[in-house]
């Protein structure tokens, strides 16, 4: 039946290239997008289509920076310019940011290491990073990849590549979140959270 | 922080205003479309475009048409003319067409009665209805809205203005879903399977 509406079911076909927009949920938005007004739409284009026009990755850091500015990081002189937080993605940097707990660089990879995905090392930005890190002399690397299989084999091989250099390399504190009971946490949290205690 | 990349900012404003991207996936859907090549972006919003511009909605039944061609569903011979479906949104009409059980005309309400959202009668498509069902010498109508209350105080509402008339009145049965088990089941479901058991 959607055959005969050509229109609708390209729509409904390009809505659901957009990840975690399913099944269910793709009318929903694609009734969201019709209810639009051609202004609205329109504004909507534009907004999507200036995002690939003027915005471009930092050569430095591979964070997103306006082509018509410097990158808000790698530029700026109120930084701490010797430590880097690398992540896995710009999404990442957000959280971080957030927090206002952080006022150094950061570097972004551009995945983690996963051969199911086909994401080698030469995918990510790892080579970039140790060159920075000669170059700028950067005293404090912290690794904030994500607590999974393939961001904490991430994290260990380029803590290898570090090795022998006189720089400081950590990673974030894992343990318990904020607001959180041992009873409901799963058997691994615990255990992180046990054998990496602190004094109190 | 993002108030210093205006572009990217503005982006996520206006992705935000989509529904059903909620704050976690609103980052990875931005990063979605920040992949896409020029020529992806476009391509998508191509069909953003063509979509308000190609489709217009029924004046019979509601459901959108292409503007160039007829009503598949107002302008078939070769579905039964007596009956009437009548829904609240044209999603609920995929997933009645899906069944491949169902050949007869819609009716799109275009919501349900809803004094909290601030829906009333005058919003939906229930004056065009009667006028129809008149007009067009219809003999059955099938009240499919939804089984919340909004949706059964619309279906009561519809089935009054039709009470004196020689007309049959129909809803969707209610009951077990296919697959489900007694003891998951809520108590209402459950009661109603049985208030409205019938012969096997």
């Amino acid at each position: 039946m959607l055959q005969d509406l050509p229109t609708l079911s390209h729509l409904l076909k390009v809505l659901q290239q957009v990840p975690y927009l399913a099944s269910k949920n793709l009318y929903r938005v694609t009734a969201h997008f019709l209810m639009m007004s051609e202004a609205q739409m329109e504004q909507f284009c534009q907004a999507l289509l200036d995002a690939k026009q003027k915005l471009t990755k930092c050569v430095i850091c591979f964070y997103w920076r306006e082509v018509s500015q410097d990158c808000i990081f790698c530029s700026s002189q109120k930084r701490d310019r010797t430590t880097i937080c690398v992540v896995e993605t710009w999404q990442e940097i957000l959280a971080i940011e957030k927090t206002k707990g952080y006022n150094g660089l950061y570097h972004v990879l551009g995945g983690a290491i996963s051969p199911i995905e086909g994401i080698s090392v030469e995918d990510l930005t790892i080579t970039p990073l140790v060159e920075r890190v000669e170059k700028d002399a950067i005293a404090e690397i912290i690794l904030a990849t994500n607590q999974t299989p393939e961001g904490e084999a991430t994290a260990i091989y380029i803590a290898r590549k570090f090795k022998d250099k006189k720089i400081t390399v950590s990673c974030l504190a894992r343990g318990l979140p904020v607001g959180s009971s041992l009873e409901g946490m799963d058997r691994l949290t615990v255990f992180k959270a046990l054998s990496e205690r602190r004094p109190f």
